[in-house]
């Protein structure tokens, strides 16, 4: 099914700076609505509930995933994250743009339902700032990092079927390049067309 | 052919504001590389030869066609403009980017030749103000602008198999439309995918 509004998913491996370029974005591109995932992991420092995640607990989730109330799921590391379906498509109908931040599993399933959105996927520069960011990050002993690194070795080879590649080695030039993308993408022929009609009409044959 | 530079086209009818577009877009993008057209037509005020456009004798253009030097060329309203073939081949096959502002028949052209190129339309926001601009360039009685128009009016027609439209309404905004879309083509997966093999080279089978 073709909607008037146009879905951008964002993805890539933990450690990549997803998030952190969707906050950027938020700033730079107007008129784009941002899908709160719902999570059963503890918030991290300064994240609000409603804002960043809905938190909720398993049982909420899993009733959810019964519900088939997720457009996609996913578990990563122990924790489940979700997008509810239904907020996305009923804006998606309106004609409003709409930003997923999910991770690679749930891009794949995205994939499989709404193949005509626009897949966007953000890469660290090089393995050894991937290393520095999931260290940062995780409160593992060696083991965890290990597994966390062996897990977004294996994402980053999804990249080749996304439609863009962002790499984010500096936060203001990745985050320029993912605003251009979705101001590119407004300007499709598929999307202009239905307002210059009058314009491009043929002449009469004579 | 695949080359290692992208090809970017700019094209739409007289009174669009290419000319003007282009201008800006050298000072919003850079390394990108504008081929100079060739045209019979005599210079405007302002405008720089080998710089605008490279000024040439009919005999000249006729000799140029004769040889296939031109990467495509066309007549409008009585004077021939046509875009040297060799700089631009050998630009993209050293990986630079080039954009070309030509008119509809010569992106015609190109789109044949080099459909793997990316074709942008630029489109006046409405029939009025096409009017105005053609009025305000034209030295013609009535009958010099109803041909005009009913020239611009078949090259709208053209719009629908471009992959971007570009309404130039206001200057400002389209230009940055036009810089989104060649940002958002050089972040495109086969563009960058050839830099980051190291990243996403699939784990082994175990």
């Amino acid at each position: 099914m073709e909607y008037r509004g146009q879905l951008f998913v964002l993805s890539g491996p933990s450690g990549a700076g997803k998030s952190t370029l969707r906050e950027r974005i938020r700033k730079r591109v107007s008129e784009l609505w941002y899908s709160v995932s719902c999570t059963t992991r503890a918030p991290r420092a300064g994240e609000i509930d409603g804002e960043d995640y809905s938190f909720v607990s398993m049982d909420a989730f899993l009733a959810m995933v019964k519900a088939r109330g997720f457009l996609e799921w996913a578990q990563v590391h122990g924790h489940y994250y979700g997008t509810p379906r239904e907020q996305v498509v009923s804006s998606l109908e309106n004609g409003r743009d709409v930003l997923l931040e999910i991770d690679v599993q749930g891009a794949r399933q995205v994939k499989i339902h709404l193949p005509q959105a626009c897949f966007i996927f953000v890469l660290p520069p090089d393995v050894a700032t991937l290393k520095k960011r999931l260290r940062r990050r995780g409160t593992e002993d060696d083991s965890g990092m290990k597994i966390r690194l062996d897990r977004a070795t294996r994402e980053m080879a999804e990249a080749p079927w996304y439609d863009y590649l962002v790499i984010n080695d500096d936060l203001e030039r990745a985050s320029e390049e993912l605003a251009a993308v979705i101001r590119a993408n407004r300007c499709r022929a598929a999307a202009v067309l239905p307002r210059v009609l009058d314009l491009v009409r043929p002449p009469p044959l004579s």
